[in-house]
């Protein structure tokens, strides 16, 4: 018997030997490579995932750049099924709310999105610049933002029109400056979005506020300004948390960076 | 060429056909059954990731039970390592900053700890409940409570002791009952939690408000007592939000339910 299994382990073994015309991975069992590192990739997926869920339910301290050992988890995350199953997943949710809360009253409900990463998508850049394992350089990022050129997140540009449809007061809230309206316009027009009520970018006297601070203070001013702030569409917590907070929030999923 | 993949199709199949013992999975290819369940399990996988993601980065309106195509998910991740790892890296992450507070001034900087699946777990009831596919019962999970047998979480034992080494008061902040006062108690200290400050349990006034503003009611009366609530460590969205949060707060993972 013992034989006989050490012949049938070398028969298995033979087709990798083979040109590659004859090997079908479809009809074959796999490479026996792949099934060594199994272990490994395993235990890297593990914890990459955990690593994610920690960004995700804001339970890291400011970090700068991915870990070097998720470096290929973030980029399959983003390019495979994971981000946008994620994505369709939250937008959902949010459209479900939306279409639940009472609507009457004097047309200053609010829904608010940040843009990049929650309107816009940046992954042409980041595909360039590892996906989040290079650190942040904001000389090359503006000469993107400046192209104009980032597509819509299909799944917010879906939530965004049926929030508009229900009568919301759509504000855009964005870290971008104000240097860059005029491109921010024309790319968000580009791609679809639509009758916005405000767009706010960073003033001068913003810059050196942190995120939190920046969009805390902005929401405030909207309040005073009698909207009443009912959702808000963000890819990080600092879009979310702090002051004058939206009654509900959705927080969009982003494993590669993050902004204070 | 194609006669001879044929053969070796047959012959990487045949020891499917063998008996059990000159079967080795360590040395064969897995067998071909599990190949074929692979997409479908893949996609369970993914799809149940994203959701426990979203219960993670509190995306999800209330919900009463988990998905019912995830009850393996959730099983394995609470049995096998996904929970365990979340568990270290979240107090571990709690540990780094709590480590780094100034801790000088006038001995009130509080860290405040929910128990039931914080500093408690309660696997063993749920192990026996679905992990969270049946719908919560009060009345038999008030029986788990009173046999007081509830085990520490470990991760977070640690960092209680380390929290209480470094200075902090320590507040533990429960939905349970002030009419399991005396068990819980009994259950914390053989559990090994020792020195807290206070044990603030619900309260008859305090039934029929949700987690949230229960909570956060406490909070703000412990902020007027002069406390600085510096750390929070909690399983429930509903021990974080609302008034009076803490400087920074640590959400452990539970896919197992939803406290409003």
């Amino acid at each position: 018997m013992i034989f006989l299994k050490k012949i049938l382990i070398f028969l298995s073994i033979l087709p990798l030997a083979l040109p590659q015309d004859i090997f079908d991975p479809d009809t074959f069992p796999r490479p026996l490579i792949i099934e060594i590192n199994e272990p490994h990739l395993k235990e890297v997926q593990l914890q990459c995932t955990s690593w994610r869920v920690a960004v995700e339910a804001n339970n890291l301290s400011p970090w700068k750049k991915i870990p070097e050992e998720c470096g290929d988890y973030v980029r399959d995350y983003m390019t495979q099924k994971g981000y946008e199953i994620d994505l369709q997943r939250v937008c959902n949710e949010a459209g479900i709310y939306a279409r639940s809360v009472n609507m009457s009253g004097d047309g200053k409900i609010a829904w608010i999105f940040d843009v990049d990463e929650t309107l816009l998508s940046n992954l042409p850049y980041y595909a360039d610049h590892g996906y989040g394992l290079e650190i942040f350089d904001s000389t090359k990022f503006d000469q993107w933002v400046e192209i104009g050129m980032a597509p819509a997140i299909e799944s917010s540009l879906k939530l965004y029109e049926e929030v508009l449809s229900l009568g919301f007061k759509v504000i855009l809230l964005t870290g971008r400056s104000e240097r860059h309206r005029s491109i921010t316009v024309d790319n968000l027009l580009q791609a679809g979005y639509r009758n916005w009520d405000k767009l706010i970018l960073r003033s001068s006297e913003d810059h050196g506020k942190t995120a939190t601070m920046y969009k805390s203070e902005k929401r405030s001013e909207l309040v005073e300004e009698g909207y009443h702030i009912l959702g808000n569409s963000g890819d990080q917590w600092s879009d979310i948390l702090g002051s004058s907070m939206s009654k509900r929030s959705f927080k969009l999923p982003n494993p590669m960076y993050y902004i204070p």
